[in-house]
Formats: structure tokens, sequence, C-alpha cells
């Protein structure tokens, strides 16, 4: 019997049903995607490199297009924003944004993938022109041809997209200021692992004394001032900024009040709780991505971390259990990465902070080495941070900063952390060498063994 | 009491060894270093980035110098060559290289750190100028000098070190062939990676149609012509090639004679056999680095992969043991990285072809996917073999080649095999990403999906 698989939301997760679900022999269903968008499949992530200038065309941002699903048999609903679910009888109401007629959609399983919308906060004069938010493509196009006209931009907020906009701003000669109202930015690190990627993005960016990047943390803004474009910044400590332009990059939250309005669970931070085949609380509907909470597999608590990476294995997952096979997404590590220029920033699993707060006998180790051979031209340094359980001896948690690959040195030891690896199995890993690429004795390796020294002195 | 060290070779082990006791505490002893060379710790991996110009100086290959050494208070004995070990007498015999005066000396704890050295082919006028092997700083500067006055040049055998010259001569404007009698180069690799990594050093070398490579399989060196310098090479299938100068890059030996002769137990390829402590048969007697043959964790047999990285992990072992402490060496996966330009080269634990003699029940992927997100300007592609047992699930190895961090992917497999992962576990790891760094599902995690497919189908 022909099932209807009916999905919300079109960020990364959705589509990534809708293209599991068609790849799926011996399941015959209808999918229809309805998103108040109007494209589907888009790389927000990507957004930054588009405004940066390295990505020529914002239409490469999108992965797959409405007509190519079309053609492969998914209807696909753009601007029709649903407005209610209803568990019991199997229905959702989706309403036409352009039209605003109200139209009536059955389904044998809902997908909900509303994903997440940018934290907006009550800052007066919040309406001036010239402060965007940053999501579609369509805010990407628009801070791009703002920024080509700008000498001055603020970005409210710290966090991985505020390093990435800072990036942007700064290769395009604007002079940015960027303002996190906690004492740190990257608020996911340690503070002094925050601390020395702040001197160092610093150091980068102020070298040629000229667009220079400033970087205000404990202040947060209270007020923006212009006629019709926003001229001033005004924070709480009375610094005046002005500027031709603000991005708000303070914080995300999750799209779930249509799922809340259902009495579909909801868990960390509103978003939705799902069990590890992405079931949620009502029978029927699954959920993934950005507006679901995640299962965090080392503080074994629910989080919410909403990543790119953990949209697309939750959209399969949720494929494969809607076609009436089994699948099951275990959790997640927390594993990030952003970047400033040349700087890698990465981290996975639980920072000492962290560690310390869910009851670990924590120990740790942070060491600066050379990421290749000393003496080849490119070398550089990189900066590891390893979390250790003093009992248990397991791998907690790594942060990583430096030229070039720190992510996939985090990689590596989030392969390790999975299998709940202890550290004198990790200290046996056996690492790749040669001198453009490593030093003999790999500095993730380095950094575990002084842990190792210290528990076995 | 005081304990009189004694440690026989100066590559890479011998100063790690010793360079770890310096730092032992509550440890009482003499280091006695004798090396037949006149120089000791050197990068012998660096070589071929300095001949290829990357490296200033010859001199920036010297990890530690003698004085350095001695400041700490070990005695590092140059130009002495070890010709006997008396093992019940504790003692050796040494010999000056240069006044061939023979000296006795005792040790309560020896450590034999000989390496390996280069196999020399019986061809016909192996004798005349200008044919070269490379292992010491000497024959790097040796080599270079040459180079620079060099057109042609003809490298033999097409393994790590084949490729790595092949990279410097190329870049430095020689023409060179690369002969290798098996039917493919870089034998560690399954045959139909290896011609997929030739096919693409070819493309790299010669699409400028100047200083072109060239790369001869299956085809043997059966003499060298030239009235003094070399100036012809014959192959056994009769290519003539006129060349200025010839690399010998055709395999390593272990130097073990000295160890056999003292009755010390050799396991495969003559290598030293030593237990997880690096202690040899005789009581005593320590051996690491390229003179010991490795466990290998996934084959669970014995082999000999003389690695940099392998060796100064082994050292530190050997030292703690040595210094009546205890440490453990587990094993080897094999894990190893080169490169041809940006083109890296890298894999670890066992090959399609390994796995299948050693009778698992093999199921592998290969596929070619974008390293980063498809539209980041500096987007390259990356290829990946995974090699899985079917029915334990167990991954069993990795090759990888691509631009930029292939081997970093490697690392993160390696770290799988050693936790011995399945695959089901291994799809549940929670890679970072971000556009610059990776696509939203890790090309590494693309290949085990195609794997988990096949088998859950």
């Amino acid at each position: 019997m022909k099932q209807k698989i009916v999905i919300i939301g079109g960020g990364a997760a959705g589509p990534k049903i809708t293209a599991k679900l068609l790849r799926t022999k011996d399941f015959d269903c209808s999918i229809d995607l309805y998103t108040q968008e109007n494209i589907i499949s888009y790389s927000a992530c990507g957004l930054p490199y588009y405004i940066e200038g390295l990505i020529s065309n914002s239409e490469k941002l999108i992965v797959r297009r409405p007509e190519q699903f079309e053609q492969q048999g998914a209807n696909i609903h753009l601007n029709k924003k649903c407005i209610k679910i209803m568990p019991d009888a199997h229905k959702i109401l989706v309403r036409d944004t352009v039209t605003d007629e109200i139209q009536e959609v059955e389904y044998d399983k809902l997908a909900i993938t509303t994903g997440a919308r940018p934290i907006i906060p009550s800052i007066k004069n919040i309406g001036l022109k010239n402060i965007f938010t940053i999501r579609t493509i369509q805010d990407g196009v628009n801070i791009r041809q703002k920024m080509l006209n700008s000498k001055n931009a603020v970005i409210l907020g710290g966090g991985y997209i505020g390093i990435e906009l800072l990036e942007a701003f700064h290769a395009n000669k604007v002079h940015t200021v960027m303002i996190e109202r906690e004492p740190h930015i990257l608020s996911l690190f340690d503070p002094e692992i925050s601390d020395m990627i702040k001197e160092q993005i610093l150091s980068m960016a102020n070298r040629n004394n000229e667009n220079n990047v400033e970087i205000i943390t404990s202040d947060a803004v209270v007020a923006f001032e212009g006629s019709e474009n926003v001229e001033k910044v005004i924070t709480q400590s009375g610094r005046i900024i002005e500027t031709d332009m603000v991005i708000i990059a303070a914080g995300i939250r999750p799209n779930t009040e249509i799922a809340a309005d259902a009495g579909i669970e909801l868990g960390v931070s509103n978003a939705i709780r799902v069990n590890n085949r992405m079931q949620t609380s009502k029978k029927d509907i699954y959920a993934a991505g950005d507006c679901t909470e995640n299962f965090h597999l080392v503080s074994r608590n629910y989080v919410w971390i909403p990543l790119g990476s953990t949209a697309n294995k939750q959209g399969r997952c949720a494929a494969i259990n809607i076609s009436g096979k089994y699948d099951a997404f275990a959790g997640i590590l927390g594993s990030a990465v952003t970047k400033f220029d040349k700087l890698a920033i990465s981290l996975t699993g639980l920072t000492e902070t962290e560690a310390k707060n869910f009851g670990f006998d924590v120990i740790t180790s942070t060491m600066t080495k050379k990421d290749k051979a000393g003496y080849m031209p490119n070398a550089d340094d990189i900066t590891l941070k390893l979390v250790v359980d003093r009992r248990l001896k397991k791998i907690l948690g790594a942060q990583a900063f430096g030229g070039g690959d720190a992510d996939k040195r985090i990689n590596t030891v989030a392969s390790a952390i999975l299998a709940e690896q202890t550290l004198d199995e990790f200290l046996h890993l056996d690492m790749t060498y040669a001198p453009p690429f490593s030093t003999a004795l790999d500095p993730l390796l380095s950094t575990a063994l002084v842990i190792n020294n210290q528990i076995y002195k």
C-alpha cells in the first residue's frame, strides 16, 4: 500500500530524507515536502564564504533544486508554512505564504525538519536598516551587498558564525568590531583556550595595522542609533561604536512551536525529543536536524548542539526508519570546526569545564607543538588540549587550534572517544608520519603522553 | 647502584632512548651511545625535502647534536662501530672506524638500535659514479649537488622514498624515469589503488609537457653503462635510458648481523624479535627501531614495517623498561603517508590483498569524493578505500589519496581499527564539519555507508 510521507522543512534534514527515500527500493510512497521558504536544500554553513567572496555565485550553495526532486517523483511545495500538526488525525495544516490560503494535508508518516532560527535580542531601535541576521541565502546576498559598500561593521556574538563572518569582513577590508556579552568568545571551548584563540585572531588580523579587528567581551549591546540606517551601536559599558552595518549572530533557537502545540514532547532548549530511530513521542511522527535535541555520548545527557553534519545523519536515519527498515542514530560527540583565516578551530567531546560539571575526575594537558617536522617551510603551530578522566582513564574530549588540519586531529580523538578508549589504548595509536604531514611523534600523542606521565608518575 | 646503559646506533631509536633516559628521574645510570656514523639523531625522512630544496640547510635535519647530549650527561661515541655483542659477558666490542682500534665495553643493559640499510641489487657496473643510495645526510648532500647539474635521472624503486625523490627531481626540472620491477609502484597498496595513484602522479607531473616523469613497471635494471660516470641504464626488456644519475631506492634491510651472531633471536625479514617491552631473547638486551620486527594489530602476525613513528615510540618504551619502570608497545597498524606534489598518499591496517591472504571475509568500498564542500574554491578530490570483514564487521584497513589531508582521515580510521570498532559503531562517528574542511557527510563516512548498505541490503 502506497504510504503518504509528508516532510515539513526544507533546510538540510528534510531534503536528505527526501533524497534517501527516493533512493529506497521496495518502499511504495508519495513524498510531499512543505517549506515556508522559496528554495530548499541550501548550505547555510557556506554563507560566510559566499559573503567573503570565495564562492562566486550564491546559487552554488544550493545542494539540490526543487525541480530535481520533482523529476524524481517528490513534490516540493515552496512558500507553504505548516501552521498546525494534528497527530491523532494524521493531518497538518499548511498556509500559502503568498495567498494566505490554508490547506489540509494528510500523512501516513510525518517528518518534522523545521530547523532553527536566529535569536533576535531585544535591543532598542533594532528595526533600523542594515541590521541583519543570517540564515537564508537572501540574507547572505543582502549582507554581501551592504558589506561591499561599508567601511565599518559590528558583529553581535562570538560563536562559530560570528568568527566566520569576522573572517569574511576582514578579508574584504571592513573594520569590524565583534561584541560578545559573555566573558569569552567561542563559549563552547574552555575559557583559557578561547582566550588563546582570541589572541591569535587579533594578532593575525591586526598585523598589517589596517582594517583592524576588535573583539569586545563581557559587554552587551543596549541600543542602536541612527535616523533610518544604523549608525551607532551603544553598549552597556557606555561604548559608542560607529558602524555602517550590524550582523546579529547571537545564537539560534529551534523552530518547535508547532510541534509543542501538537503535544509532541520537547527536551533540552525546547528542541524536539527523539529516540535513536528519530521517532518523536507521537506515533508516525519523526523529527531530524536542528529542531531536535541530541544524546551526548560522553556526558550521557541530552543536549542541543545543532550542526549540519548531525542533520545529515539524522535525516538518513529517519528516512530508513520511515521506510520500515531499521537504522539507529546513537548520539553525538559535539565535534565541530570553524576557522579564522588560516587558523582552524575545532573540538569534540567535553571541555574541562563541562567534564567537571558532569562530575568526572578531570585531568588535562595543553600543548603547543609544530604540526609538521620543524624543518619543513610550512610547519605551523598547533595547540591541543586533551581532557581525560583520571580513574576511568577515558578520553572525554579534545580542543585544538592551529594552522591547517587541527580538525582532522580532532576527528582522530573523536574516533577514540566514540570507542570509549582508555588513554593507554589511545597511546598505542599508530599515526601516519612523514615530515610534510606530522612529527615522528604526533602532537596528539605528545599531549596524551603528558597526561599519562602525570597518572603514572 | 649506578647502571651502565649502552646503546648501539644513532639513528632515531637510539637517541630517543638516550633522551628519555636523561629525563628519567630516580634512575641512576651512565649512558654511552656508539655509532659508526659521524653524526647522530637526524631525520632521514626529511632527506627528500632537503634534496628538493625546501630545507635550506642539511643541518636542519639534525634533531639533536652530540654536544647537547654530552652536556646533559650522556656520552656519544661517533665513528665507533659495534662489531660484536657478548650477551653472557655483558660486553660489546667496538671498532673505531678511523683508527681501527678495537675497544671492549661493558654494559648492564644494552639497547640495539642499529636501524636498516639500503638494499644494493646486483647490477652490472653498479660501481660507476653518480649512482647513489640514500640514507645519510651526506647522501642527501651528494644527491642534491649532482641533481642541480643534471638533466636526466633514474630512480630504481617505486616505494615511498622513490615517490618522494620523484617529487624532488620533478620540482627541480630534472626529467626522471622511475623503474619498478614489480607490476605496481607502492606495492603496500592494493594494485588498483597503486594504478590510480600512478595515473594521478603522471597527469600532475606531465601536464606542462616539460621535464616529464616516466614510470616503468614490471621491468628490472640489468646493467649500467658508462666510462667513469653512469650514462645509460639498461633494463631486462631491452630499454636503454640515458641518464646523468641514478638513485637506488629498492628497499632496505635491517642491520641485525651482529645481533644474529650473538644468538639473539631474529624474526620476519631477519629483523630482531622483541616482546612488547622491547626485550630481545637475551637477558638485559633491548632493541628498538628499524632493526626490530613488529606485531601487526590487525593480522596478528609479525611483520617488518620500519617507520620513523614506530622507532620513536619503541625508543620511548625501551627507555622506560630499561629504567625499571613498565611500558608496553602493543604493536603497529602500519599507518604511513607519503606524497607527490599536492597528492597525499596514505594507508593503515590491511589492504584487500593482505586481508584476503590472512583469511578474512573481505568486503570493500572505494569512493572518490570532494574533500570539502564542492562550492569551496579549493575543494579537491579524495579517494578512499575501506576494507572490512563481512562477518566480524570489523574495519581492517584503509587506503587514501588526494589533495591535502588524506592522511588525517587515515588516522581517524586507524583510531577505529585500534579500538576494534565494528562498521556500525564507526558509522556513529561524529566528525567535524564546516565547508572549508569537509562535506556534511564526510567522505570517510560515505565510503563506510556503501559497505553498510551492501551488508544490510
